[in-house]
Formats: C-alpha cells, sequence, structure tokens
C-alpha cells in the first residue's frame, strides 16, 4: 500500500508556517508499512487543489488530504474534493446535527457561514472532529481505486482525526510490512569517510537500508527496516545497528535525540570539568550547561577573549603569548592547566582559535583553531591532583563561516573530552 | 514568473526531518514576487526524481530542487537531472577543482567518493559552494523553457547558495508588479501589545501591508510594498517604516539581517562591556561574540555556575547568597559590580535565574531570572572609574522550557544594554 500527503493552505506554500503535518503523518505511515510516495503542498486555489487530487489519486491507494476545510471563503478543499471526484457538494444531515451540537457545547450561536462545513461531495462520508467544527472526509475513487481522507489543518484537530479514525481503517487496509527507524549521530569525521568505514552496510538495496544526512556538522545515519512482521523488523534493525556501531565504533555518540552534550555528561560520572574560551566566546560552556542538571559537573568557566584578560585571569605568561601567538598550542596548554588548577575541576578544555572573518593570516588562516583537554597527572597524589595536569593539545583547521568555526571547534573539544572519558585514541 | 520547490531525502519523506528549507524558499519567493505553485517532496529515488522534475518543469518558469547532492551512495539527484535532461553526467574539471581546493584548503585528503560531486549533467553549469562540497547546478529545460536551480539540502549550504548566486538571476528574469519588502524587528514585548502599539498600520487591505510573526522571542515586522514602479513602491514602503518606528519607537532593534548582538554593538563607540552568567551559562558571552570584531567591545567573562564560582571568582559574599539566594537582586548586582571592577569594563551585565526543569519553588518558579547592568557610578573620578558603579537589577519569569528561558535571559540582557546606551527607559 503506498500514499501521497496533500497540504493545502496559502501560509504553507507561502512560506509563512512550516508544514509540519506532513511530517507526523509520513511517520505514523512508515511505523505501519505505508510507503510514501510524496508529500505535496498547493495553496487555497480550488482549481490547482482539484488538479493535484486528481493526479495523485490516480497513482496512490491512500492520499491524505489536510487544510482547507475551515468556515471562510479561503477554504476550498472540499469544493475541489468534489470537482475532482465529479460530484455536487450536499448538505450532509448528520454532519449538521454535529456541528449544530459543538456550537451548543461551547454555548455559543453557531454563524451561519460555518454551515458550509456540513456539506460534503456526494457519495462520501462524514469523520468525527471533536476538536473542531470541520468534520474530515473519507472518499473513494473507483478506477484505479484511491481511498481519499480529508483532515483539517490544524495539528490539534487533525492528529486525533488521524489516529482515531484514519489510522485503523489503513491498518486495515495496510499489506502488513512494517517499518522500523533508528537515527544514529556521528561527529568529527565527513560523511564521505563515514560512508566508507560503513562500506556494503550502505548499499542501496540493503534492508535494512543505512542513509546518511549532515546537519550542524554532524553526520548522521538513519536505519530503515521494512518486513513483514515487527519483530522481524526489529531484530533486522537491532543486527543493523550493531553493525554501524562495530564500524564506526565510538565515532557514533548517540542515537535518537540524543545530543553530544548530553552523550558526554552521561560519561562524566562524579567528575566535573571547566572551560577557558577564547573564540568560541561561551559556546562550549553555554552546550554544556544546555544538559539539565550540568550544575553537577560544571561549575564555572572564563571567557578570555583577549590576551590581557588570558594574563589577568588565567595567568597566561605574556611570553607565551608573544611567542607563539595567542592561537597556539603552548597558549591553550597553559590556558587548560591554570583553569583546571582555578577551579579545581577534574578536566579542563581550552579553545584558541580564528573564527573570522578578519584575523587570519597565511600561516593560520580563519579556521585554525587550537583545542587543549587537561586532565589529572598519572602519579599524582590527592594533595597535587588539581595542579599537575597532563594536556594534550591539537590545532584543526575547520571549513566555514565564523558560525560554523566556533560551532565545530566547540564541539570537537566536546569530542576530545569524549574520547577520552571513552579511553579510546581519537580516529581522525 | 512562477516556480516550483522540490526537495528531495527519505528522512523528509519518512517524516524524521521536517521540510524546513521549501519555507524558506518560499518567503524569499514571496519577497520578489515570484508565484510558488506547489511545494513536492519525494525520496532518493532515481525514478521517482526523474519523473517529479520532468512533470515539475513542463508546467513552471523556474523549478528549485534542494537535497540529494551528497557524495554517498543515496544521492541520486545530479543522475536523476542528467536522466530528466536526457544527457550524460560529465566531470566539470572546474568543479573539480574548486573541490580539490576545498579539501587542500581544511588540510584533508579527499575521499574518492567526493568526485562524483564534481559531475554535472552534460550543458549545465556549476554554481558556487562556499560551505561546503557539493557544488549546485544550473540546468535549462528548453521546451517550455524551465530554470532548474539544485542546492544542497543543508540549511547552512542552500541558503547563502540562494542568496548569492539564484536569487539574483531570479530578480532580473521577475517581470509585472514591484514587491518591495523590509523586515523590521524587535524584542521584548509579545505579539498581540506589539499589534496594539501599530494599530491602522496592520490593517489587512493596507497597502503597504504590515504582518508580524514570531521567531526564537522575536516578534519581527514584515512590511510589503506592491505598487507599479520600484520609486512608488520605495517611497510608500519608507513611510510605512517611519509609521512602524514611531509606533514602536526603540522597541525596533533592526532591520533585515541585523541581529540584537550587532545593533547593541553598533551603539557601543569604544566602550566595552564583561559578562557574569550562571544560569545562561555562556550564552549571553556566545551572543556577544557572534559578532564579528567583538573583541573591540568585549575582552572577557566569567561563568559562575555554582555559588562557590560567584564567591572565589567574582568575590560576591557567602552572605549576600545566603541571606537572597543566588537568585535574587543583590547577588546579580554584586556580580555586575565586581566583573566591572575586575574586567575593567565600562559596562557589565550579569544574570542568575532558574532555567528548568529542575530548581523551581513557589517564590521563585522555573523561569525566574535576575538581571543587572553595572555602569559608571556619576561624579566619578578617572581613577575610580571601574571600582564605583551604578547598577539597575530588575527580576523577569520567562515562560517556556530550560532553552527558551536561557535565549529570553540573554537577549534581555541585552535589550537591558541597548536602551541604556540609547539614553531611553524600558518601555515593559
Amino acid at each position: 500500500m503506498n500514499c501521497i500527503i496533500l497540504s493545502i493552505g496559502d501560509e504553507l506554500i507561502l512560506g509563512q508556517t512550516v508544514d509540519t503535518n506532513s511530517a507526523w503523518l509520513a511517520q505514523q505511515l512508515a511505523a505501519i508499512g505505508v510507503a510514501c510516495l510524496a508529500h505535496v503542498t498547493v495553496s487555497d486555489d480550488q482549481s490547482a487543489i482539484t488538479r493535484v487530487i486528481k493526479e495523485s489519486a490516480a497513482r496512490c491507494d491512500v492520499l491524505l488530504i489536510s487544510g482547507g476545510l475551515g468556515p471562510t471563503p479561503d477554504d476550498l478543499t472540499r469544493q475541489a474534493l468534489a470537482e475532482a471526484l465529479g460530484v455536487p457538494l450536499e448538505l450532509n444531515a448528520s454532519a449538521l446535527e454535529t456541528l449544530e451540537g459543538f456550537f451548543t457545547k461551547i454555548k455559543r450561536a453557531m454563524p451561519p457561514s460555518n454551515k458550509i462545513q456540513a456539506m460534503l461531495p456526494r457519495g462520501s462520508n462524514a469523520i468525527a472532529n471533536p476538536n473542531g467544527t470541520a468534520p474530515g472526509i473519507h472518499a473513494e475513487f473507483p478506477h484505479p481505486r484511491c481511498h481519499i481522507y480529508v483532515m483539517p489543518g490544524v495539528p490539534g484537530e487533525m492528529k486525533p482525526m488521524f489516529r482515531d479514525d484514519v489510522l485503523p481503517a489503513l491498518r486495515t487496509g495496510s499489506s502488513g510490512a512494517v517499518i522500523l527507524s533508528k537515527t544514529l549521530h556521528t561527529f568529527g569525521m565527513g560523511e564521505s569517510a563515514v560512508a566508507e568505514l560503513l562500506g556494503p552496510l550502505m548499499d542501496r538495496k540493503r534492508n535494512p537500508s543505512v542513509g546518511t544526512t549532515v546537519a550542524n556538522g554532524y553526520v548522521s545515519l538513519r536505519l530503515n527496516s521494512r518486513f513483514p512482521t515487527s519483530e522481524e523488523a526489529q531484530r533486522e534493525l537491532e543486527s543493523t545497528e550493531a553493525g554501524c556501531r562495530t564500524a564506526l565504533n565510538a565515532l557514533i555518540f548517540g542515537a535518537e535525540d540524543e545530543s553530544l552534550p548530553l552523550a558526554t555528561s552521561r560519561l562524566m560520572g562524579n567528575r566535573s570539568v571547566t572551560t577557558a574560551e577564547s573564540c568560541t566566546g561561551g559556546l562550549l560552556s553555554k552546550l554544556l550547561t544546555d544538559v539539565p542538571g550540568s550544575s553537577s559537573f560544571f561549575k564555572q568557566g572564563w571567557i578570555t577573549y583577549s590576551n590581557e584578560a588570558k594574563h589577568d585571569r588565567l595567568g597566561v605568561s605574556e611570553n607565551i603569548i608573544n611567542v607563539n601567538g595567542a592561537v597556539s598550542e603552548p597558549v591553550v596548554t597553559a590556558m587548560a592547566t591554570n583553569a583546571r588548577r582555578l577551579a579545581k575541576a577534574d578536566f579542563a578544555l581550552a579553545i584558541s582559535g580564528i573564527a573570522g572573518p578578519g584575523g587570519g593570516s597565511e600561516l593560520k588562516p580563519v579556521g585554525t583553531v587550537c583545542i587543549a583537554l587537561a586532565h589529572m597527572a598519572s602519579d599524582t597524589s590527592r594533595a597535587e591532583r588539581y595542579s599537575r595536569s597532563t594536556v594534550s593539545a591539537r590545532t584543526f583547521l575547520f571549513p566555514g563561516d565564523r558560525q560554523m568555526v566556533r560551532d565545530r571547534a566547540a564541539k570537537m573539544a566536546l569530542t576530545l573530552l569524549r574520547y577520552h572519558l571513552l579511553n579510546q585514541p581519537l580516529p581522525f
């Protein structure tokens, strides 16, 4: 069984509202194994709606429509549906009764314009809408057979109607294939490097399939498992996930909506981290404190944007800065060492870089960022545990504009800490 | 001139990602008077993409495509475009050079799989992508003539490419009535309060029209001026903008892509600001340093998340914290005063609040945030100019979850500074 999702509304076509209904409906369909062929959006224009209904109904088993069922003259979906079906609109007595009942319940007189909402294409059925005035519509195209379900565009009305009436009908009619999905997130390698590590797992014809998407510097894997039973789909999904984890190892930091800061914080135990930031200007600390309850592992941090601040606040010697430049591994090493001592933290992350647009040179172009991680030196006495650090410092070159460089630098700092907490070497 | 927007991606068709590109593109098109006929989304399926390209190109002047340009085997948009055009893919030497240059710049070896990104349908042109590896593609269907622009799906790559290359080309080609638009941004009042101040300027039938949209706590006014000539459209737009500015005064902080941090920084002159943040955890400093060249007015800041850090770093007495609580006007007053003295800054902003989800009480519920602004006390000698401060502190109650509370608190702190720099009283 396959489906097309049609959204109707001027506010959608003009981009004033982002269409979230289609994504929500697509997720519901995937969960019961209905393949989605397309999402289409058109404006509140009767001829455009009529045409897209006719075209879509000719190529799918189920057409889900949302929007355009309001009482005002710009709502034309029911007229377009009637036109596409080649039948007139008729007053549906039971729909009118329900509509009048709705107004009685909220103790208001029904405006005459609402009566249009009880008009349905001849031969179609009303679907109850307990959350609003517009009933939904179920109609059928005979050749080729296509079930059409029209729902209100308001998510608070559409979702319950879909769950309570449309979904059960689709379940009955669906062929039974189940699609289960999972998303795994990585940071630190490019999309093609990740794909190379995954190798045959990304074969297009594989089931479960593995695809990659990129957003905000993260490369995420989407696993889709399609099988006749949910047991099989689940078992195969788990097996493919295990394959991905073997191929990518610690590069995968989380699944579904687990963020990099959250994933890092979950490895902290009762240890603490402090920050000393130059070019990221607070972003690293902001990411750490995005995590609810972050006060358990983050107590304080410094933003030492100027050379003077690096000296006055963190005791980085003017000589180190003058000899190496503010963006250098010796400087971030000193920042991390001293921040860790002052904050009495188990770990310190220090960042200094050239975020741009200005400040770059041939030797240190825009995007050059030095990051240091300080932790307790081994064989250190308890009394000296904050004053003696082992520091690893690295220099990165990040692509993109100022915001991208800052973003990637902060995420890379978290990644250095995460690999250290996992006791694994960085793979890049 | 009319347009169809096509989004490509399994993650979109399965509803795992909400398509925000289409709405953004639709807004850009509306602003230059290009009518959008439809948004269509299909999966990473070559035959489906090929079919929808052919069908769409036959019925519109411009087809905007995003997604499916990655280097991995699940990215098939360029293959589908070549198939739809009936031409082979060919290696584009200049695109390959740019691609290799991208990898040279970030000092990484180019994985062999990336080479596919320099393959273009014969007769088409590459569009530069300064923010990623995939060049865009401009191709033409001859009969009926349709311009096709393919862009990456990653918003951070798509948007600059559209703005810098596609939009100028569309502007040249569009005809008819002139639509000039302007967007003005406010922060601090709700949408209905702003609408009340605007009064008849928001009449639906007015031309230029004024509409409001809300995003990330900002209430923005969108002015659209439609007239036969650009002179007329420009004159009327300016007159309406002047009306909006009279109605809202300093509440309007900027226009178009002028951010609140940038607008604030432009008022700084040669003065400097420092920060002392608790619940915002670095976000305020991050916003200030979003501004290129921020080192001229921002030198350093403190993130004092724990009570100990407030005491150890900023000398806030334990007694003040114990008597008033960490989230209190006396505490942020002390934080701002001492941060200003230590940093030798003209201004200091301090924030302490309860971002949630935990930590709220009946007296101080989640969303309670105290903000202080310290500046030089009047009648202060030059020698004492950093040690004697005048401080104004306020307590706010922000709605929403942890991220919203932190976001609004940081923006409100900037707003306190901005109104002070403008020498105007806060209107709320």
